[in-house]
């Protein structure tokens, strides 16, 4: 991981580019487009980026730092029990959401369905990223299974797979009913019925 | 719904240009694209289509028209009981990407990831896709309850929309892992699980 602090226009282009993409995607997206938004010339692109493909590789790392450092604060919180924080990390999401009235999806997401069959060196990080997700929700589970005594239908990383991949789902259908709806059915199925959580 | 068989050469740039789509997306693929892959000359594709956007649009419809005949195929066929035709509808799938390598994902959930956000037309359009979609599987969960007498653990049509949603993230998560487990956890957690389907 990188630090964001080290270089302020690196990260100017990377948020620039990131709000640009997040709604038209990442090929739709032109060098120029984020140059213009982010205010700064060609050549400090290419500073940073050797190309536009190399700019989309450290956009996922941003996302990926931006994505666990909120999976970290809430899945840490030991002030609340393990089901408790993981639910409440899809809560945030789910007001974020709501503010932003349904758009944009899962930057992670949205750039998995455009790139992983185009690109790659794309599809393998986002599969490293999805995977260490998996990882950190399965070992807030497993704590749940051990310490809270709470009985899992699965195994915790299989129910963590099927809890990422049903949330990006979720994500795709809200972005299309421009309401709540789908991540109210998700908390429910998800949490109320999956996991008996009681929050 | 149009009738596909009533004109070839439309139907042609229909097929050629969703193959494109499929792989590209529709904001990266362009009409010159479409018109050299179904060997037709300008002329005819706006002789059908209005625009880029208006061809989308009937891709779409074309989608839905596919989507649903192969959604009554196995949920019509009453031979088997209900919950068993749905999961062979999502068996069907299950075996038709794994024959493409996990590539392509859901031609709807695509566009509909793409271009919610980007054109009111397209968004409305897609709701009402998966609108219907829900009816037809929330129907079947119905028929599953009343006769078979299988409970439910909740209203059909919101599982209805959970599995819909589910799906769709699964695929997105397919086709990143090129490997067919995300579609097995679906199967197993919304068939084995929520809907207790011993096939």
């Amino acid at each position: 991981m990188t630090s964001m602090s080290k270089n302020n226009t690196r990260e100017l282009i990377l948020v620039k580019g990131s709000e640009i993409i997040r709604k038209k995607g990442f090929n739709n997206t032109g060098i120029q487009e984020i140059l213009q938004a982010a205010d700064v010339p060609k050549g400090s692109f290419y500073f940073y980026f050797k190309s536009k493909d190399d700019f989309g590789l450290q956009l996922l790392d941003y996302y990926q730092e931006l994505m666990f450092s909120m999976l970290d604060r809430h899945l840490d919180n030991k002030s609340l029990p393990p089901v408790d924080r993981l639910r409440s990390f899809f809560k945030e999401f789910l007001t974020f959401y709501e503010h932003n009235d349904f758009t944009g999806g899962c930057p992670l997401g949205n750039i998995a369905q455009e790139m992983s069959d185009l690109n790659e060196q794309f599809r393998l990080k986002l599969k490293n990223v999805f995977d260490q997700i998996k990882y950190k929700i399965g070992d807030t589970l497993k704590e749940a299974q051990t310490n809270d005594k709470i009985s899992l239908p699965g195994d915790a990383y299989t129910i963590a797979d099927f809890i990422i991949n049903c949330w990006h789902g979720s994500l795709m259908r809200a972005k299309v009913m421009k309401n709540p709806q789908a991540l109210n059915i998700f908390d429910t199925f998800i949490f109320t019925l999956l996991l008996n959580n009681k929050l």
